[in-house]
């Protein structure tokens, strides 16, 4: 087991490999975020990676503060995200908190953040965000074509979403067997350290 | 808001499709389950769709008894697969109850599926069930090479694992803007039926 400073995690490396390897599908950066329904029972759905949160290693991904998740993650914000990538084969799964930065965060810095993430759109991505509440009876007459938002200020619906991992699982299916690693974060704040562990896949 | 009979689940069809349109890639089986930790997280995965049950509509997957999954499926048997097609641009998400197939299930008629499900691996898919327990520490001298198990009898740590939907969300983003339809079975056992609604993105 060998450990490493907060600052510099050691699965940010081989994910960036994985990043780099699998550049050439679009698709490589969709991951699927599972999150627990008020019920106790989980959701799963396909999410978009959006980068790391400035010097952080937290994901950031984007969402409707309409839509479901955010409803769920008020109730429980742990989450677990899983990120295959096709040409590599390779998956990482990252455990941790979520947190919603919406338009009235309290932090100033996210809330410039989340301005950042809303002008790093496209104007196709941004458009969504003006369709009707999601997972509503469609309506008669739906809208034909969407408007073009601002692309400086966010619409008041638009939530930045942080992926705060605690532990990340490394899975490579190319040798045989298959080779894994197991990251995890110990202790707390501003002495926390990762270990990290290569264990049987 | 359209009612089938239970025997014809109306999102097979679309999901048959969505299968012919993206059988050039061989990952278009693989699909992301998320099942809850005894602590309550979320926990997420890859894993690959085997087909259905025979005259079903169960999702049937293969794991190792001895992997984490069986023991928070033990604990609690909700999970919901989200299964993403990256050349159709669409969509499924499975939430349903979990079924684990062991060698020693009381119903025979399960144990035979258990037994074909292993029949229809590959080679190497059958070697990795001679592995050692999942996520323990590597060992210093891992075995070099895979035995070759028994292609008719299942290794004792074989396991078939069943998804039976209760809810289908099938999300289309080739349109815009998207086409979602919502499935949920309503009424119980034999009473049951599929209710299908286009609801919006």
């Amino acid at each position: 087991m060998v450990v490493t400073p907060v600052t510099t995690a050691p699965w940010r490396s081989p994910l960036d490999r994985a990043l780099d390897d699998n550049s050439s599908l679009g698709s490589s950066r969709f991951l699927q975020l599972a999150t627990i329904r008020a019920d106790g029972r989980p959701a799963n759905r396909t999410v978009v990676f959006r980068g790391f949160l400035r010097d952080t290693n937290q994901l950031m991904m984007v969402t409707d503060t309409r839509s479901e998740k955010v409803q769920q993650i008020h109730h429980n914000n742990w989450g677990e995200a899983c990120w295959y990538f096709v040409t590599s084969r390779e998956q990482f799964r990252f455990s941790g908190r979520l947190t919603l930065v919406m338009a009235a965060h309290p932090d100033i810095w996210l809330r410039t953040e989340r301005e950042r993430a809303w002008q790093a759109l496209s104007d196709a991505a941004r458009s969504q965000f003006t369709w009707p509440k999601p997972r509503q009876p469609c309506p008669d007459n739906p809208p034909v074509g969407s408007p073009i938002p601002n692309v400086i200020a966010p619409l008041s619906n638009f939530c930045l979403l942080l992926l705060d991992p605690v532990e990340v699982d490394h899975l490579d299916l190319r040798p045989n067997p298959h080779h894994r690693w197991y990251y995890s974060l110990q202790g707390s704040c501003q002495e926390s350290i990762w270990s990290v562990e290569a264990i049987t896949p």
